[in-house]
């Protein structure tokens, strides 16, 4: 990965990455007694009576919210709100270059999950949808769970179904590849953080049936004691029966691997306990799993990680931008399961048949067709119900 | 008042009055390495180790939420946060029209003080300051002041002191051609809600010893019962002994008054009773205390409303784009008082001796030298400390 020098990328953060525009003209009395007082009282009159209609003459219905606590920033740790704050801004940006949506970060200086959830609750009326970002796991399901029941816009944390959705997709395309049955692999998952929690959960519902989740401790199975937490234990309905054992153990005989969690944690050696012609996704950043040349090396087939300078990058850019565009589009109040799942097959379906390979197994993230793809898909679930 | 129709309202707020921009470059690989992953972490890591970076890498150095629970819209009052929504976007949008400062609404569904607090202390991490609006009196007298004590950054609660600086403004030029000195006057103020009290306060602090504060039930004095609260109580110390009274026993020889009232409350009578040459605000709005037409009549000196149709608008708009401009050029952790007169005097500046006359005492909103002026002297308080 070529090292881009921090003074540059410095230089391009200065006073920060987003700004607000102005929609409509300011230049006259007139325009002032339009946007401003006196005349704007119609309009807020308006939506008094009939609150939806913030949505047509406001900013909620094109606008997210991205939330968090800063406490699970990248790879950075619990880093505080305001370090949080360049990697919201960032992503606030793709949502506009990718869904033209627009999103304001909102990064708190709080930890306690039931004060988020009020806090989220208290700002939501004026936003069409919050997108959760880099909030630990568990308290991140907790917050979810609560909001989503709480509110009447879409809730969804990315870490968890943004990358669980681009990881399907990948999947879906790596199946056809390798021609083989969705119902009949064997998956094992690697980090049982929001994203290896969300991944078992979208697999197992595509229908795959075979699934082990492994975290530091090895393998999450009912008999196990250490290090499990309630997430552990609610996701145990979604795996596959197994005695404890190590990931090299899971491995044994698995189809796919998939890697949420950190460098160099699987050996070629564990390549070689797969099956013949192994997928492989190896997505911890910077760092993967297992770097690329050394999973070729030994034997996989199909391999992803979540670089740039790699085939196959797992980028959760494929999935928000489209997912929120067309939830927003359709005035969902949810992201439902169904939803996700289509997402997921609509970014798979940007590659035809016949281009899929081992190294193209997921579309480009500068691909615009796939935001409005997604966006398409989610609508449709949306409006269907 | 030329009535705007409806129509052309509404189809100006479609979809909203703001949106955000991008500010850097999303085209290439490397751009999003730098804006994102894995390029965005060495700010994060640069503004944890010093928040103050916030300032120079994020948008929180030129931010502000304009943050309210619609509980006393415009004179809408109580219309909630949804409908509170196209004012707030105005208010951002004048923010970045004349103060170049990125704005964004903040409307809350809590009308709970206590948890107001927590909110914006809690979102005010990406927020280089809080501008706090159409928050109902006396709840946000205690809003306002618990934030300044809890926050690092300005809070504003512009309904007060944005009135109180403008009206302040247009007092020190109508004393100039009143040839009046501010330590003795007389000023009558009729309306004890959250810009009353502001300016009551304001003046006193400018100097004028004389001041009479009204309300629905008449004079607020020692020995009234009837209508009190604690803001009404507190605001006693900056006003004149008086025994109770109307607002006409107020405005028995008044040099100047100020209404922040409603509609026709002030008769020619009443005008006739003040000293000769009386300096009339009457800012109810639409409808003022009296129409300018009618004080005139009754001998009024100098005449101002809050309307755009009339001379001597008394506009907020002249005080917080330029009062968080320069708040925000200095990093100033608050909004003094010292800032707040310096800015009414700037303003007031504005015109120069020569061209006051009794329909203009204070400058057009649309003078784009006013905000420069006012960030300016704002600036200079904060860094003479």
């Amino acid at each position: 990965m070529i090292r881009i020098p921090t003074e540059k990328i410095l230089k391009r953060h200065i006073s920060g990455k987003l700004g607000i525009s102005i929609k409509t003209p300011l230049k006259t009395k007139q325009d002032l007694s339009i946007a401003y007082t006196p005349g704007v009282a119609e309009v807020c009159k308006l939506v008094e009576k009939t609150p939806s209609l913030a949505y047509d003459y406001t900013i909620k219905g094109n606008s997210v919210a991205v939330v968090t606590d800063g406490s699970a920033v990248l790879g950075l740790g619990d880093i505080g709100p305001e370090a949080a704050m360049p990697v919201m801004e960032g992503k606030a940006i793709l949502f506009k270059e990718f869904g033209g949506i627009d999103a304001y970060p909102v990064c708190l200086s709080t930890k306690n999950a039931k004060k988020i959830i009020e806090i989220v609750c208290a700002i939501a009326p004026g936003f069409g949808g919050i997108n959760l970002e880099d909030i630990s796991s568990p308290r991140c399901f907790i917050i979810e769970k609560a909001l989503k029941k709480r509110l009447k816009i879409p809730v969804f944390h990315d870490d968890q179904h943004g990358t669980a959705i681009v990881v399907l997709a990948a999947i879906i395309n790596s199946l056809k590849l390798a021609k083989k049955k969705a119902s009949s692999v064997k998956v094992v998952i690697n980090g049982a953080g929001a994203a290896g929690v969300a991944v078992t959960r979208i697999l197992c519902r595509y229908g795959i049936k075979t699934i082990l989740l492994c975290d530091r401790n090895g393998i999450i199975c009912k008999s196990r004691k250490k290090g499990m937490n309630y997430a552990k234990i609610e996701i145990l309905k979604y795996l596959a029966e197994s005695p404890c054992g190590t990931l090299s153990d899971a491995l044994q005989d698995a189809d796919i691997f998939i890697g949420l969690s950190g460098p160099n944690l699987v050996t070629p050696e564990m390549i070689k306990r797969m099956k013949p012609n192994p997928i492989v996704f190896a997505m911890a950043n910077p760092v993967p799993e297992i770097m690329p040349e050394e999973a070729r090396k030994a034997g996989a087939f199909i391999i992803g990680t979540g670089r740039s300078d790699y085939p196959n990058q797992i980028n959760n850019l494929l999935a928000f931008p489209g997912i929120f565009r067309g939830a927003l589009d359709a005035r969902a109040k949810q992201i439902t399961e169904k939803m996700k799942i289509e997402a997921a097959k609509a970014i798979a379906a940007i590659i035809p048949e016949k281009k899929l390979c081992p190294d193209y197994v997921i579309p480009s993230p500068f691909n615009k067709a796939v935001a409005k793809a997604v966006a398409g898909a989610v609508k449709k679930v949306a409006l269907s119900k």
